[in-house]
């Protein structure tokens, strides 16, 4: 199967598995299950859930296996992105093309949206068939990834930076948390879900390190270059909120120069799995090589 | 130990086992672990827990075993308090006789302080000490009471009953949800701690289930009669808000009835532990006598 008929088939699992655990709109509170339904399906390149696939292919676990590990990382992902476009934070009227959750239901609706995704996420993750000491893991680091010493903390260090000049080296530290935290979850909730030895567990770890920031140099990248129809979400809107950004700080050639080598230095990291890392492989391409 | 010395030496437990599990202020993000700790502790009665170590002492848990699941529901009753006091939700100032958490500090803050508090509350009961399939079980519990089927849930019915006239069974729908389901969750969580059977479950969520309810027809009754000084909360808000209340359908007058018909039933759940329900038969009583 080529790259592409795997993302597709991988996509189309997750969504589907997304439609079985989200609660039916019909469900009371409807309206609330309704709004989780619109902010979480429909939408997304499922990036994480790509990676964490691609991760659990590597010691070969089977698809159906990894599916709740990757819907909790998706979840805890829009979550955090319903969270993210309200008023009080970024203010965003757009997201995966469609009208943010707030503007299409309203800002309470939105923040329980968030705050009720997170315990779907934790409750998916404890109803997988995998040993409960394993289970136990993998909420354990579902959790830490989601907190103040991972998403949430990068979050906030970002609300404090915007307006700030920062390093390179801060900028990094943001991301780290605020993206690379639940990339890194991804890939170890995959690599989790097999058979992983501590040694594997470490250069999935370096390899996710890379993977989080090249994420982010692109993000930045296609912000400050691409427009709002082909990203679905605003575009340009680091520098209008005057955030520090790759580019900002670099330049859009250095910052290109960055993303080449972080993609080498995520190859590398897969290097001793060989051909079993394929899909990883393939996905560092893809989220260079992506327009939006 | 008399009542009132066991309640305070298990509010001194938790208000140390919470000092411990929270991030310190002196760890980045700084500002996010400051408003956490604000927001946390030295506040409350802490009931939740309080039920948490009655519950376990049923079945002879020694409280060190029992301070991190009651520990994590406080952690996740504290984040939908400040999450309920934003202004897209109740726009609430004043709060366990302090500012409210996004008056202290900012909106964004308080956001990421709920969000921040619910992972937390999930890696502490990650790394109990109890046996791998017991915190799975536990972890799925507190998942269920805190998402859209319950606590979260329960805030979105009441969104939507505000300025709606409801039938006594509606309102008992939303209190069900809104309040029960973490008080459910706190009860049975002590259980699970210990040798808990099945029988033992199901009669302890009877209990919780009154106790719920019981614990929500007092706070009407307060908010109706008390005043903002003694609460540490606005008082009246209920009726400034136009919501339906225990007090707004039954009166003052059958709404202290059904406290007392619902105290008596939650004591009649505990007759089968004797002696061993002490502190939760203790502990319904002084739901019922509170004055704040």
């Amino acid at each position: 199967m080529d790259f592409s008929a795997w993302m597709s088939s991988i996509q189309q699992r997750i969504e589907s598995a997304l439609e079985h655990l989200l609660p039916a709109s019909s469900l009371e509170p409807a309206r609330l299950h309704e709004a989780m339904r619109y902010a979480t399906l429909d939408g997304g390149k499922r990036v994480r859930p790509l990676l964490c696939h691609g991760s659990g292919e590597i010691f070969g676990v089977a698809p159906e296996l990894l599916d709740q590990a990757a819907c909790a990382v998706e979840m805890i992902h829009v979550y955090s992105l319903v969270h993210d476009d309200l008023p009080c934070m970024d203010d965003d009227v757009l997201r995966r093309g469609k009208p943010t959750c707030h503007v299409e239901f309203d800002e309470a609706t939105a923040l329980l949206v968030g705050d009720a995704l997170q315990s779907l996420a934790f409750q998916t993750l404890s109803e997988t068939a995998l040993a409960a000491p394993r289970q136990v893991s993998m909420l354990r680091l579902l959790a830490q990834a989601s907190g103040s010493r991972g998403m949430a903390g990068g979050q906030a260090i970002d609300l404090a930076a915007t307006g700030q000049a920062l390093s390179l080296e801060e900028l990094e530290f943001m991301h780290i948390h605020k993206t690379g935290a639940l990339i890194r979850a991804a890939v170890l909730l995959g690599a989790h879900c097999g058979q992983a030895d501590e040694a594997a567990l470490a250069s999935l770890t370096q390899f996710a390190n890379r993977v989080g920031l090249l994420f982010q140099v692109v993000d930045d990248i296609l912000d400050a270059e691409s427009n709002t129809a082909t990203l679905g979400k605003t575009a340009g809107k680091d520098a209008a909120h005057n955030k520090p950004t790759y580019v900002s700080l670099l330049g859009a050639t250095q910052a290109k120069q960055k993303a080449a080598e972080l993609r080498a230095q995520a190859h590398d990291c897969l290097v001793p799995y060989g051909a079993q890392a394929r899909r990883l492989h393939e996905l560092t391409d893809y989220i260079v090589e992506r327009k939006f």
